[in-house]
C-alpha cells in the first residue's frame, strides 16, 4: 500500500469545502490488489500498531484520542474491532457514547465526554462523540438552531486545548453509500443474530440521509482544523476501509518519534544476588 | 447596605486594567454602619439567598458556578460556611481543589474541573480552581511559561462553552492586604486547634507575595468577561466581605428572573380520595 503522503488524500485540510458526493465511498485506489491481497499488508500494519502502542504505554508520555463517526452501519465497531485487535487492552480503551441521559442532558453537552479523554500514555477511541450533539441536534431540531451552531465552535475550543494540553487528535468519518446501507440493514434484517445492532431509528435516519449528509459536510468543513484534522475515509469495502484506518494510525504514531523511556539508573550497577 | 449599581464597583469589566494596589482590601464604604449593625442585613440577605436557591432547585433550568480565589488565609472556607449557611445543601456542592494528583496532572488541566461543574438546578462552588493550573505553575515555574499562557484561552474558552450551554458563571477573587495575612496566620500559628490549617507552603507563597500579586492581577485581567467576570472584594474585614458576597449571590440570582415551574396538569381535577 502507498503511505506517506497519499494517504494525506483523505485528510481534510483546514478550509476545504466539503462535498460528500465528491468523494467515493468504493474508493480503493491506493492498494493494488483486493481484499484477499491485502490481509499480508493488513497483517503487517496490526503489528507495527502493536508495537507502536507498546512504546506509547511505557513512555507514559503521549496521549492519542481517535473519534469515530458514521452513519448507521458504516463500519465503527467492525473498524475498532479489526484494526485495534492486537493491541494491549491495557492500553487502549473505547468509550461508546449513546443517546444522553437526563442526566447528561442537565448539564453542557461536553460534561459527559471529558471525562474519558486520554491520559498519558492511553489511546482512547470514541465510538461516536460530541459530535453527535451536533449533528443529531441539527437534524433532529432536538433543540434551537443557535444551540448547534454555537457547538462547532465550542468542539474546535475543547479540542485546541486538549491538543495544546499534549493530546493527538484524529478523527475519522466512515463514508458509506446509501446503496450500501441498504445492503448492509437488509443483511441484518435477515439475520436473527444481528437483530439487537438493529433499530427503529436507524430507519428513520436514513429517511434523512441527504440531511444527514448536509450536517456532516458543515460539520467536517467548520472543525477540521490543524490540531484535530477529519479523514474522510472510503467505507464500502470493509477490507479497505480497515486498511486506510490502520494506515493512519501507524503513520500518526510513528510521526511521535516515540522513545522507550531511559531508566534514571544505570542497569550495570545493578547486582542481583 | 447600597445595593444593585452600587455593588457593580467591584466588578472587573473586559478590557479594564488591573492595579492590585489600586484595590483597598479594608474598604467597606458600601455599607453604613460597621460589623454589629451588618448583622440584620447579612441575615435578611442569608434568607432571601435560601428561598432564591429553593426555586432554583425547584425549577431545575440554571446552573450557576461560583469560583472563590484567594491567597491563603484570604477567607474562602470561612466566606462558604458564613453566606452558605441557611442553604438546603442538597443543591449546593463545594467542591475544593487541592494540589493535583499524579493521574490528575497525567490529563490537561481542565479534566479534573468538569466533571464537577453544576448541572441544572445546582450552585457548585470552587474553592480554588483551575486558575490555579495558571497561578501556581507561573509563579512556581511547574512548567514553562508557554502552558500557563496559554490556560488564558483555555479557561475563557471553557467558560464560554460553560455559560452559552446556560451556566451562570461568577468569580471572586477574595483580597486581603499583606499587613491582614501576617495577623491571620499569626493568628493560627498560636492556635493549636488551627495548626492543620497551616502549611509550610503558605510561608513559601507569602515570601513570593508580590509575584502572586502580579499572577492575580494579569489573571483577572485576562480572564474577566461579560460571560464570567471577576469580582474583586475586599477580604480585611470578614464581615464586610461576607455581606457583599451574599449581595453578589443575592443579585445574581435574583437576575435570573425564576420562577417555580407550572405543573402540566391541572391541580383543581386532584381529587385525592
Amino acid at each position: 500500500m502507498k503511505i506517506g503522503e497519499s494517504i494525506k488524500r483523505y485528510r481534510v485540510k483546514p478550509g476545504d469545502k466539503v462535498d460528500l458526493a465528491a468523494w467515493d465511498a468504493g474508493d480503493c485506489s491506493l492498494f493494488s490488489g483486493g481484499k484477499i491481497e491485502s490481509q499480508t499488508v493488513f497483517d503487517e500494519l496490526r503489528d507495527e500498531l502493536q508495537a507502536l502502542q507498546k512504546v506509547l504505554y511505557a513512555q507514559n508520555k503521549h496521549r492519542v484520542l481517535i473519534v469515530l463517526q458514521a452513519m448507521d452501519t458504516g463500519g465503527k465497531d467492525g473498524c475498532v474491532k479489526h484494526v485495534f485487535s492486537r493491541v494491549d487492552p491495557q492500553g487502549v480503551n473505547v468509550k461508546a457514547f449513546k443517546k444522553p441521559s437526563e442526566e447528561e442532558l442537565a448539564h453542557d453537552f461536553l460534561w459527559r465526554v471529558h471525562p474519558h479523554v486520554p491520559g498519558n500514555g492511553q489511546i482512547v477511541i470514541f465510538n461516536r462523540s460530541h459530535y453527535e450533539d451536533i449533528l443529531a441536534v441539527r437534524v433532529k431540531k432536538l433543540f434551537g438552531d443557535e444551540v448547534w451552531k454555537r457547538r462547532y465552535r465550542h468542539v474546535t475550543d475543547f479540542e485546541r486545548m486538549l491538543a495544546e494540553e499534549g493530546t493527538t487528535i484524529i478523527k475519522m468519518f466512515l463514508q458509506i453509500s446509501k446503496d450500501e446501507q441498504k445492503r448492509r440493514l437488509e443483511s441484518r434484517l435477515a439475520n436473527p443474530a444481528k437483530h439487537w445492532k438493529l433499530n427503529p431509528d436507524d430507519m428513520s435516519d436514513r429517511a434523512r440521509w441527504s440531511e444527514f449528509q448536509k450536517a456532516y459536510e458543515d460539520l467536517i468543513e467548520k472543525t477540521s482544523t490543524d490540531q484535530a484534522p477529519w479523514y474522510i475515509i472510503p467505507g464500502d469495502r470493509k477490507w479497505y476501509r480497515n486498511l486506510v484506518v490502520a494506515r493512519i494510525m501507524v503513520d500518526t504514531l510513528r510521526g511521535l518519534r516515540m522513545d522507550y523511556p531511559k531508566p534514571d539508573w544505570d542497569p550495570a550497577s545493578v547486582k542481583i544476588v
